[in-house]
């Protein structure tokens, strides 16, 4: 593993799914990234992949740089060629090859604008970052995918012991329009594990074929809960009216109602969310979603590991 | 001690200030926090505290990790039960039960708000920490009360070695309306050294008799200060008309010349001060406030060392 | 060396690029500085300074303490003896006292307002961090200064082992006034260095005498072009009629055709550059920024190692 910014960059899932439950069940401390440096560089707020970043590199004993970038440094140019006499400061290029000179590791923060659809699914901030960085990329969340958010969840659901599994992603409302990349990259991830997937979204909210190509998905909600042992919500903007939120037929807030349909299903999210909007609060505090979070230390743990092999 | 919020948290107050103490007298360098982790959390700003804090806690070993958690991370919600479909992004208890799944022990500053004084006395930001984190809590100074303060300042104090001083809490003007957090936490913590405390404040500054309910109060600042050991100088608005500023007799200002009423006494402040408006630079200059400020990191220091033995 | 402010702090500077050159061959890790404290206060923005610096404290086994005073902490009163009942929170005074309090080496960066060149040139913040710290103080970048960059520049001039080198030190044209610092700081540490030294501007931007007094000084860029060994770029508004930016004749941005002129000349700039403003993409992409941000490093290392001396 060189970088680890897709599903795609990871030779072994299944292996690495595995270490993010040894860790959990064993969390170890170590001195194998003494004198290693990663750098975290946010473009975009995060309590939960900031922390729990910084605290997996600490228990490799790693020292951690942290960098807002737009407010503690210098606003960034993109476009290639142009002649910076505007607001940007310093062109992505140099940015990162700079960084990356002082780091072991490099990890990056960038979401989607919502605004153009092709600037977003090109990952501009992320390639930029592969293209320039000389070391290692963590992807802290993408544009389009969030994958130490993915591996964790894959890891919280294998974990659980349960024979394939029936989970459904059902979206979710949400007062703002929101990326589309945790729901993305969690249908990326579930070849990993040996599951039953059922996709479930209002009309209008279809995600790319890319990742729900071969994904049975539904418009009828309490069909899809029936039997279900886990239920994974997440609000996202429409793919095909790019970052628009189009009217939505009925109610899709996941109610203790809703769940009893399942099979006494174990409710997940990424967090944060919005209580009694995305979920309702007995839903969510008799669920998941602080295991999914504790397990994003052992999973970003487990990745910076891996990617130390390659140094 | 389980939590290191209030002067009621600790069983052996006079213990703990015997603590700072020694370590003011012989810093101390150990490796009893490694592989420990800090989160201090930080809804305002802040100097001493954060500085200090940090310090305490890499003399000790440990690992930290300061959020800003407003500008850092996501807008807390603090309401139980609303529908979140408003500016807030983040309940706090999911964030406050996340936070405190990667720490070992967890800081936080949160002021009052000075606009409902049953909100900011139920100390709602401060609860909802000591309700949902799952490690122990220190204050970084709450909406009514700042322990680790009030901790050094005994500890400055009985560090004098005057036998029963006379020590007097002045209110002192400031061009802006501030919690009473400071004064209260002072009284709270007297009784732990043999002193005889006096409180001097204009009328309509009254505090809450729950913690100057038997101390002595005199409206007369030049009599309080005849005789005084130490002059401990603070502002703080109104109590009884709540974060209001009534107009004031006379000038309240801490001058030489009214030092020259007392016993040459030393002067206190917390910091950060405005000069010339709470006292005047000669007054401040030839004080203990930057003894009090170096103490802040061996208060911490003994804070953090006790809240470790209960892990 | 007791402070690393300017070039007149360091007794042996030849010495000191020679160890930077070694770091940089040799990069070394160590424990030198277990048990340290590194405080980096920023007034402004940065970002090779800001991560270059933790990464060399990190290097030498120093904690580190970073901090962006005017967002995260109180706003600073500079003036002496004022009334503070507007809206400054704490006298510089206090803030280093205390500030130095907690660390064994304090570095400070702030930049030049451009509005009073006495003032700029008095440098009031740097000197009051001399004034009051109780530790060796570092520049990362002051208004009239940037001696971490000089270091860094005349290390990487000197490890080219070309002799006596011609360096053109050419101003380049920028959408806004900058200061003078960059500038200042390389003429007054090329002594340091056996090189034919060059200073090319247009009329109107003259630096002040105590920097370029004795240095050769053209109008015509492609005069100072002719047999140039080093085009080291950088822009500054007036020093005359202080912090305007009067018109400029002709094209002064450095473009792969005015490199031509040179002897093979090898590009240097501070970073960050506006790209096609100061000098063309062509030119910066096959020039020795990255490995002057990277001898950052290195230069931040050798000075840390050598205050550590001092302690």
């Amino acid at each position: 593993m060189n970088h680890f910014t897709s599903f795609e960059d990871v030779e072994h899932p299944q292996k690495l799914i595995r270490q993010v439950i040894e860790l959990k069940n064993n969390p170890l401390f170590s001195e194998r990234g003494k004198q290693k440096t990663v750098g975290l560089i946010f473009f975009n707020p995060s309590l939960r992949t900031r922390l729990s970043t910084q605290k997996a590199a600490l228990n490799l004993g790693m020292d951690v740089i942290v960098l807002n970038i737009n407010k503690d440094s210098w606003k960034v140019e993109f476009e290639d060629g142009t002649v910076m006499n505007g607001d940007t400061q310093e062109h992505i290029k140099d940015t990162v090859k700079v960084i990356s000179s002082y780091c072991d590791i490099l990890g990056v923060r960038s979401f989607a604008t919502l605004k153009d659809r092709r600037e977003d699914y090109e990952e501009r901030v992320l390639n930029n970052f592969l293209t320039y960085s000389s070391v290692p990329v963590i992807s802290l969340e993408s544009a389009t995918l969030h994958p130490l958010q993915s591996l964790t969840d894959m890891a919280t659901i294998a974990a659980s012991g349960i024979t394939r599994p029936k989970v459904v992603l059902s979206w979710a409302p949400h007062p703002k329009a929101l990326p589309q990349a945790v729901a993305n990259s969690f249908l990326q991830w579930t070849p990993a594990i040996d599951a039953d997937v059922v996709l479930a979204h209002p009309e209008g909210y279809e995600l790319s074929d890319t990742f729900a190509g071969n994904i049975s998905v539904t418009h009828n909600q309490e069909e899809a809960f029936a039997g279900a042992d886990f239920i994974y919500a997440k609000n996202w903007s429409s793919y095909t009216s790019y970052g628009e939120t189009p009217a939505v037929d009925g109610d899709w807030t996941i109610t203790a109602g809703k769940m009893e349909l399942t099979n006494r299903a174990q409710f997940m999210h990424c967090l944060p969310i919005r209580r009694n909007v995305v979920a309702s609060d007995s839903v969510i505090d008799r669920s998941l979603v602080y295991r999914q979070a504790k397990n994003r230390e052992f999973a970003a743990q487990a990745v910076l590991h891996n990617l130390m092999e390659t140094l």
